[in-house]
């Protein structure tokens, strides 16, 4: 049992490298990993590697590692990822439509079950099986079906609008995808997904980078 | 004058952040704003957000605060969004079309000029004024514009091999969409776009609410 205290947020930004790191050798037959190879292969420092495992409530066994079927299921639990959420998705430009065909999501836990947008013409279309209706609904179907989850793939410019009638709704957590901080009651999370911010690092280094050549 | 030491990576991912916030306060006709208003309208630290401004060498005037338009340039310049930087986009699926469609790109300094990808059929296309061509021509393209940053949005299967590609060829930043950790030499700077870190911290959130209902 995950006890139900605070955890670093840089640790758990980890988790999902380590996921897929871990799934890509058990696809490949191996069973078994040492923090030190995973720190090696991951670029991860070797403390932050056993903390971050220890956090997801996993323990190695000296000189043989960990097994590796235990330490995904162990994180996927950790994240509820073994669980089945269920996620309404507002905004179906390119963006929503590259989140509702990314296979990743399935083993995520995420399971977007409907898309929502103001554009007639998107409307009615199906997409991997998920159906784009207009926004008149989310409301209604946020409460009859219990949805928790809102991903935001609007424009900037909606995008706050889109969120307070989630949170009227019901929505207990927003995944935002807008370029813009959303203001909402302290009771609903909300992860900026952060496009950007991942390029400020990017465009700083390069930066610093070029000026030294 | 910005000096080169290296700088927090957090604060970095914050930058974004304030410049979004900052132009819409100016395009509203706001002249000035303290960074108390600032930390509160944003909800980060009023140290935090002291701190952040004052890396990127803005100071401000007592009861007066900060103008809005030096606060803008400061930051831009700072991340060197103020500089137009060529970038080469490979895997023009929908999340790559959803980056090439993004306005949001042209206040960034990152100019998207060309677009790979493996598929004949999506070859030749035109969006947005940038054309799809066959992967075969990168590596002669990249020496040949100079083109510094590459932006992988492939599935995960072949990023590491578009990445090789791409370091062979010169480009010494890349900014990575597909969820696998890659490879290069350690001169080149590769962002992890990280769209599964910030679900990680959304479930788990999520996760530990919904129990405490």
């Amino acid at each position: 049992m995950v006890d139900s205290k605070p955890v670093s947020v840089p640790a758990l930004r980890r988790l999902p490298r380590y996921l897929q790191y871990l799934r890509a050798l058990q696809q490949k037959g191996q069973k078994a990993i040492s923090a030190s190879q995973m720190s090696i292969d991951l670029d991860v420092q070797h403390t932050l590697v056993r903390k971050d495992l220890a956090m997801t409530g996993m323990e190695g066994v000296p000189k043989v590692g960990h097994k590796i079927d235990d330490l995904i299921s162990g994180i996927e639990c950790f994240l509820n990822w073994n669980n089945v959420t269920d996620a309404f998705l507002v905004g179906f430009g390119n963006l929503g439509s590259a989140l509702v065909g990314d296979g990743g999501f399935k083993k995520t836990g995420i399971n977007i079950v409907a898309a929502f947008d103001v554009d007639p013409n998107k409307v009615g279309r199906r997409i991997q099986g998920i159906e784009v209706l207009p926004m008149a609904k989310l409301s209604d179907l946020v409460r009859r079906m219990n949805v928790h989850i809102g991903i935001i793939t609007t424009s900037h410019t909606v995008a706050q609008e889109v969120a307070d009638d989630m949170v009227k709704s019901g929505i207990l957590a927003i995944w935002n995808f807008a370029p813009v901080s959303l203001k909402v009651p302290e009771s609903v999370i909300v992860e900026e997904a952060d496009i950007y911010a991942s390029l400020a690092v990017l465009s700083r280094k390069l930066n610093q980078r070029v000026k030294r050549i």
